[in-house]
This record gives structure tokens, C-alpha cells and sequence, in this order.
């Protein structure tokens, strides 16, 4: 079971699961300012078992749980901006909803494995690079405060009642199926939809350092936690072993694409105070303790996702 | 303005700001199982203005806030053992209302000055001791990892709004008023109790340590903190110069009351996955910024405490 089953990276963890032969249940609240698009699935829909509903809907959730051996717990309230504007709603869905899922999981189906998609943003602003799991939670925003009490539940309810959770620290996630909208996902988005129509695209400050992990690399880490014990309590940061500059990742992206335009501008102002900095991980402990590593470059990354939106993009704006 | 106004450390500060001249609201939900008795008003309860509502009452808390100068935020669920158990109203009250707390005072009282009371809970099991406010948060229950995020919001609505908020991670309080029904609040309140009747408490474990404050002091730390601009979008432990084993703690209660009996027994299964074992804080950073620091002794802050109950325990169990 897959909850945000049908938004960027719960829809590529779906393909890849039915690829192998898995029996999946996608559950997506399909709310439209979030990452889900029936599109996602598209051509492989009828392999999966798709499921409206929201994960906040504790009787769904109840009843969807139920005989699961897997429950990749992606579905999350993402956009920092709209954590600021509305703190309620994320509230109730990256708090409220996980701390329910939970007591479910606890009373209902206590053997299931849960890998939960918890996100770099926790940190806040770093005291060093790379950013390793020990670093303080200094969260810059409702949602990275949120995320983190979300996180907290899982690793709690390992920790006492045995339920077998782990939780990844997801730094920038690339790759076909992500909202291009609008930034709500990722600014990426939106510069990819200025490409496509092109238009000129801003580049805020610049200077900041990124990692960014492609999408099929975010699969991995998932399939590979879950099929782990030695993950149970644990959290795990995901990233890259390249670091870039957005003004060069601008560069590269237009390279990549053959064209476009961009323009460099300062941080506007209710965006600068809840900005981090530089940032970037330290993915050691998940390369040890379940070997993974990113194996698709920045470059690719972002070949591979040009090239999907160039051929569906359509679907996405 | 003072939520949980009728609770242990609320009514002590609320008496303590009508000697000074203070004009004082006290907010307090009174639901039976929390910290709030009318009784803790005695003898002062007509120079107060006592509102009975909930945190989560938004628009209750709306009126109350307007035009107050500083908000005393008390108000919390604090028993760990109820956390576990019900989860989702733990949330309500310790995240969620101090979200809209927060909100309506942004919206309505730019200027309010917020004290917060957070606790050592969010600490978890020390790393080291004794423990500073650097030390990593590993909340070891839901109410640890409520509290965190609702600590957290303070500090947040400091750092982006600019509203003036700080908060004091409190360890044991102990002090005339405080609960002693049962353990919800301390487990020194059933110990009073069993005392007072006359029958034998129990020691859960017995050598681990703990450092205890005095309600007299807490409260001066609360009005220190709020007279200071210093203390914004600040976290301060609490914190005493005394540590002691419970043991210890135990056999001093004994003397003090001059008589009373005790048994030492393992912890039970359901709280020993919970304990943190030793615990002591550094309290340099609150003494440094604000020099606040510890006057009363633990011995004369046990004894306080007796003398009261001895004269007003019947209307505390």
C-alpha cells in the first residue's frame, strides 16, 4: 500500500511494484493544489488497486490497512508556503493523519513494515556539510515542524510498541511525474514548465547548494528499507554525491534541454526568512546499513525528465 | 494572561502577579483530569478574572488574548502514560491549540509578549549531563513529541513573525497547589498523597537522578523571562543546583514529613519503555541571559509543600 499512491514518487514506486510483481494498493486524496494525477498511472492502471481517499479519513485508512505487508507512507502536505498560510491543514495531514495510520497500523495489522518519507527540511538552516542524521532539528517552517513530529510517531511507535517503521530524510527528488504546476512540489517544477513554455525562468539567490536525487534512486532506497530489518526505528538520510549550485543547475538544465532563459534575482522576502542556506547530506549510514547509493547523475536525471514532459506534459499543466 | 491558570505552577504565578499589582485573567479548561482546581485560587480568587475555557477553543481564546500584555502559556496535557493512550487528544491540545494560540496572537496582538512552558521530556534519554539545550530532542512518548512541535511553533512564530515569544523547558516542579489525585501530573503527588493518608508509596526504580525546582521559583523564572527581550525566540532549561536519586528524594520526603513509609520495586513493563533514566539540566543559558537562578532548597521546598497539603489536602484528592 502506497499512500500518495498517485502523486510523484508514490506513482514511480507503483510502477516499479507492479513491474516486479507485486499486489499494490495506491490510496491518494487526489486534492488538486497536492502531487497526485491519475495520469501518473497511467498504462499501468488496471495492474493497480487505486483507492480515493485521504489519509486523514481514519475508517478508510482502517479498512485499506488491513492484510497489508507494506505501507510506504508517502502522502504529506509538502509546500512550505502553504504550511505558513493555512498551518491547520498541514497540521492535520502531516501530524494528525500519521499519528492515526499509526494507532491503526499498532491495533489492526501489527506486523506491517512502514518506510515513511520524512524530508530534509527538518533540519533547518545547517551548522555543517554534509548533513548527517545527528544533526540538530531546527525546522524553518509549520511544515518542517510538522514533518518532524510525523517522523517522531513513527520512530516512537517502533521504539515502544515494536512496529516495524522507518523513516527517510528526502532531500530534492527529480524525475518524471513530479508537479511542474507550480512550486508547491519543488521549484524545479516550475522551471520545467518554463522550459516547455518557453518562457524565461527565475533562479532565486543562486548560490545555495542542492542535492538532488532522481526519482528511480528514491524507489530503490524505498524497496530496499522496507526489505530490511536492520531499518526498523531508524532514520536515514537519502542524497547525492554531487553537489550544484542552482544558478548551475540552471546552466545545466537549459543545456540539457538545448535552450531556454533564466534570469537571477534576489530572495523575496517571505521566502528569504524561512530559506536554509547551503545544503547537502550525508547518506552514509543507508549506504551501510542497506547499501544503497544514487546511481542515476544529475545530468541524466535531468535528460530523463525533460524528455518525459516534452512527451506528456500536457497532462501535467 | 495565564492558560492553565488553575493549575499547579498557573495559580502560583497568578497569585504572585496579584501581590505585584497585576491585572490577571486566568484561563483554565478544568477538565477533571488536569491540573485545574478552583481551590488553587483561595484566598485571591476575587482580585482575578477567571475565564473557564479550553485551549482548544479558538474563539474563546481569540477574545481572551486581546489587549493582553503578556500571555503565560500553561495550558497542557502533561501526563505521559495518557499520551499513549490517547494520542490524538494529546495532539489537540498540545500541538494544535498552541498552533491557533499562536495564529490569533499574530493576528490580533502583534505585541504580546508569550511565555511557553515546554518541558526536559522532549530530551529523552540523555546523551550526557548535565544536559544543555543543545542536546538533542529523542522524545520518548507522544507527549514529548508534542510538546517538541509545540515548543517549536513558539520559537518559529519568533523567528518569522517576529512575535515575542520564548519558552522554559521545565524539569520536576514541586510546590503547594500542584496535583496530587494521582501520578498525571508527578509522581511526587501520589507519594504526597499516600503520605498524608498514611500509607505506604511505592519507589519505581529508585537510583536514578533527578533535579527538581520549587513552584516559587519557577514562576520567577516565568516573570523574568517575560521582562526580558532578551529571551525572544529563545529556549532556556530550568534547573537546580541540587540532584538527588529518587531513593534518596524518598527517604528525605520521610524526614521531612517526620514519618511514612516506602517501598522500592522494579518499574513496570509499561512505563519502563518510557523512562530516561538519569536526568539533571544545565541551567547556565537562563542564568546567564536573565540570572535567574534556584533560591529554595529541596528539602525547604518538600517541606512547603507538606505544611500545605497538611492544612488543604482534603481538597486535593
Amino acid at each position: 500500500m502506497i499512500t500518495g499512491g498517485l502523486g510523484f514518487i508514490g506513482s514511480n514506486l507503483a510502477k516499479r511494484l507492479v513491474d516486479l510483481g507485486g499486489q499494490v494498493t495506491v490510496v491518494d486524496s487526489l486534492v488538486p493544489e497536492y502531487g497526485g494525477n491519475l495520469y501518473n498511472v497511467d498504462g499501468f492502471r488496471d495492474r493497480l488497486r487505486i483507492n480515493i481517499s485521504d489519509v486523514r479519513d481514519r475508517y478508510s485508512m482502517q479498512y485499506l490497512v488491513e492484510g497489508q505487508d507494506y505501507l510506504f507512507n508517502l502522502a504529506g502536505q509538502t509546500s512550505h508556503m502553504d504550511s505558513m498560510e493555512d498551518p491547520d491543514t498541514d497540521l492535520e495531514i502531516n501530524c494528525r493523519a500519521q499519528l492515526s495510520i499509526l494507532e491503526i497500523c499498532r491495533h489492526h495489522n501489527p506486523r506491517i513494515k512502514i518506510v515513511f518519507a520524512s524530508t530534509r527540511q527538518i533540519y533547518g538552516k545547517p551548522d555543517y556539510l554534509p548533513v548527517d542524521e545527528a544533526h540538530p532539528s531546527r525546522p524553518t517552517d509549520v511544515n518542517g515542524i510538522n514533518k518532524m513530529a510525523g517522523e517522531w510517531y513513527h520512530i516512537l511507535y517502533s521504539n515502544v510498541y515494536g512496529l516495524r517503521a522507518c523513516a527517510l530524510r528526502l532531500t530534492n527528488t527529480i524525475g518524471p511525474r513530479m508537479r511542474i504546476k507550480d512550486a508547491r512540489q519543488t521549484f524545479l517544477g516550475v522551471w520545467i514548465r518554463c522550459l516547455l513554455e518557453r518562457k524565461p525562468f527565475e533562479v532565486w539567490g543562486g548560490d545555495q547548494l542542492r542535492d538532488f536525487t532522481y526519482v528511480d534512486d528514491v524507489v530503490e532506497a524505498c524497496l530496499m528499507s522496507a526489505a530490511s530489518e536492520e531499518t526498523n526505528g531508524q532514520v536515514f538520510n537519502l542524497g547525492s554525491c554531487e553537489v550544484i549550485s542552482l544558478k548551475d543547475l540552471a546552466e545545466m538544465l537549459v543545456e540539457v534541454n538545448g535552450e531556454g532563459q533564466y534570469t537571477v534575482r534576489a530572495f523575496p522576502p517571505d521566502r528569504k526568512r524561512i530559506d536554509i542556506g547551503d545544503y547537502y547530506a550525508d547518506f552514509s549510514r543507508i549506504r551501510s546499513v542497506v547499501q544503497w547509493e544514487p546511481t542515476v547523475s544529475l545530468r541524466n536525471g535531468l535528460a530523463n525528465t525533460i524528455a518525459y514532459y516534452r512527451e506528456h506534459g500536457a497532462h501535467y499543466v
